[in-house]
């Protein structure tokens, strides 16, 4: 594949870069080196959990004076310890810390490994000089490898030495696992009340990324939040982001996304205000982007697609979209830029298996190709030209009105293959 | 790869070749160019629907005193115009007669494609001297093409003249597409009651195999059976093999699977007697055979597997096996040989997503290296070498007890991108 995946940015490139993300007027993006919003401070450390040598171990500290948070998990049946830890062991709503490492995902270690968790919990929060339950851990990496906890340790001491308000770039560097580029956001939001900062730092590339590398997002603003908004801008942007990502639709054992709010700016968000609405519009332009960025990095992914799927059932419409983004079929075919649609009829077939045969429309970038169950004629030409670009997207409508969905997702290639056959744990 | 996936024989190879098949002792390898049961003709013809001029048009004919029969289809909500064809028209319980085209699935092809298929049905009764509704007609190929009925009717003309008792290596041919070995079985079964016939031919590379071929599969007997028989024989049977098994997860337009008898050998199989039980368990015996023989001839496969599930809870045991076998993380994995479980414990997990944690004891070729969601020390080197065989068996223990189900899936292999993207319809 000689195609960039859209998304893959260069230093200097536009943060909003997707055409399925519009950047709100009032959300400007700062320079990347501009530091974290007020009220935060950050750092990264290398511990030498990674063979490699790179960063993994990663700080974050809330100093502001009214500390605000939430946070949603993976809902793995297999939760990975650190996420069983920060669930039920964290005051959710009122983190002041993170705590997180990459290079081992602390997953199937049993009562060990929430113990081993808890160890490093309790070592951040006196390092931070915070309550343990203010903590939240998140681990990436390898599954069913104990946490090297006295590595940890050390890394806590490095980084805290480090902790400074311009420390985003350390800690996004610390989390990376096989991303092949960053995924962070210094963003700017003109309020009616006033301006306010919001930061991500995100990494990962899908549901589960490579190696068993994890969707892990830290987002930061120096708004005066309460924990039922936070929660509530936080709950509504990931169903609309990442929760409708796939590289490959396997859910990670360690997935995990928080948001904190400061209060440094002085800037209230009250509810159901303008205010709410003008933030929540910037944080859910940032995390759709960031999900796209993530399937744009997915293991070997060449393109990234869109499924837009409508019909009278909710159930309905997201069985079939998720089908198509993961149909092994489909997913070859977007790498070939192959317009073989019949790979999606026969994949929301197979989905909605057991139904009376369903009159499906489909189109792809706007042509369509099949009407009622049945091919159409279209301009074979214009449809080659479609399914060769960097983004493509497929509209499939089910019999009904009122539900609608969408699903962001990555090709397969031989090189997810090799990623994914020829490394081992 | 340089394993060759197990199932995939050379000439002269004994047809029950998987370790997870027993052949009963009563039933018996004829040789391959032994010809059809007693009661039935066969042909292939090329027609030129296949670019590579190949044969492509089969006809089988059943000429016996009691006809009787089965048939199973795809449960896809798109199913193909001749499946729609076959459901609604035919008598399914007695069958004379199948016409099975590869080369055009004639799948998405609306109201044209049945008007098409019945033509071809029309014209195939004509050939055999039955009734339209006697003909079950199958195809297999790709979706979205409209059926060239021309070349139908000529094949049908060519495939007439041919007809004979040793015409199942031609039929075989006519509906192998990117098959590489053939799935044909010529077996002789001691009933208590005499000696009968069991033959098939049988195509597909899982759910859905390369290029959008199919599973086909068409059993022959000259045992007398009554429709009930052959259908209560078949429905067990096909649960137990082609529903088990897949390459990639992927529910075909077109599947059909008919088992058809002659009445020939005049042996009488009666409703619950020894005869069913042993013609049930050699009819078991080779549509598994078969199935594995599939996935082992799935799209670039150098290894198959077999999942094997048990828990407390029937549908959460399915939904976990089905997870595993489909995962691209746990496919890429067996093709590698790597002993990377920490993907299986993953794909339950997120199988299962919404569940509390669960306990999960996790098994490779006995090997036990998991127990209640936490990884236990085991021999790593007995561990390599087992996942490094061209059979690899994986356990899983679900809390509870008294439901079991078995998937048998095939490894993800660069080449399998290769089939699917490189080729266009």
């Amino acid at each position: 594949m000689s195609a960039r995946a859209p998304g893959g940015g260069a230093e200097g490139e536009p943060f909003f870069r997707s055409r399925w993300v519009q950047a709100p007027a009032h959300v400007r993006q700062l320079d990347s080196a501009s530091g974290l919003p007020a009220g935060f401070l950050a750092a990264g450390a290398t511990a030498g959990i990674k063979p490699s040598g790179r960063p993994d171990v990663g700080l974050l500290v809330c100093d502001g004076p009214s500390p605000a948070s939430a946070a949603r998990f993976t809902t793995s049946a297999a939760p990975a310890a650190p996420v069983l830890l920060s669930r039920e062991r964290c005051r959710l709503q009122a983190l002041r810390a993170v705590l997180v490492n990459s290079g081992c995902a602390n997953a199937a270690t049993g009562r060990r490994g929430v113990e081993d968790a808890a160890k490093t919990q309790g070592a951040a929060a006196l390092a931070a000089g915070v309550d343990p339950a203010e903590v939240l851990v998140a681990s990436t990496g390898a599954i069913a490898q104990e946490l090297p906890v006295e590595q940890i340790l050390k890394g806590i001491l490095l980084a805290r030495a480090q902790l400074r308000r311009e420390g985003d770039r350390e800690l996004q560097a610390a989390i990376q696992t096989t991303d092949s580029f960053e995924k962070r956001a210094n963003l700017e939001v003109q309020l009616p009340s006033g301006t306010v900062r919001l930061n991500a730092q995100c990494k990962g590339a899908g549901m589960i990324s490579p190696r068993f590398a994890t969707m892990l997002c830290f987002v930061q603003t120096d708004a005066l939040l309460s924990p039922q908004t936070a929660d509530l801008l936080l709950g509504v942007c990931v169903r609309r982001s990442f929760d409708r990502a796939t590289v490959d639709g396997q859910l990670s054992t360690n997935d995990t996304a928080v948001l904190m709010s400061s209060g440094s700016s002085g800037v209230a968000v009250a509810p159901e205000s303008e205010d709410e609405l003008r933030l929540g519009e910037a944080l859910d332009a940032l995390l759709r982007q960031l999900a796209i960025m993530m399937v744009a990095d997915g293991e070997g992914a060449g393109r990234v697609a869109r499924v837009v799927v409508h019909g009278g059932q909710q159930d309905r419409v997201e069985t079939a979209a998720r089908a198509v983004a993961n149909s092994p079929l489909v997913k070859a075919a977007l790498h070939g830029g192959d317009p073989n649609w019949g790979r999606i009829i026969q994949a929301v077939g197979g989905a909605l298996a057991g139904s009376d045969q369903l009159p499906v429309d489909i189109a792809i970038e706007g042509i369509q190709v099949c009407s009622a169950g049945a091919a159409i004629p279209f301009e074979q030409r214009a449809l080659d030209a479609a399914v060769n670009a960097p983004e493509v997207e497929y509209e499939v409508a089910l019999p009904g009105e009122g539900a609608e969905t969408e699903v962001f997702f990555s090709d397969l290639s031989k090189e997810y293959v090799s990623v994914n056959s020829e490394y081992t744990t």
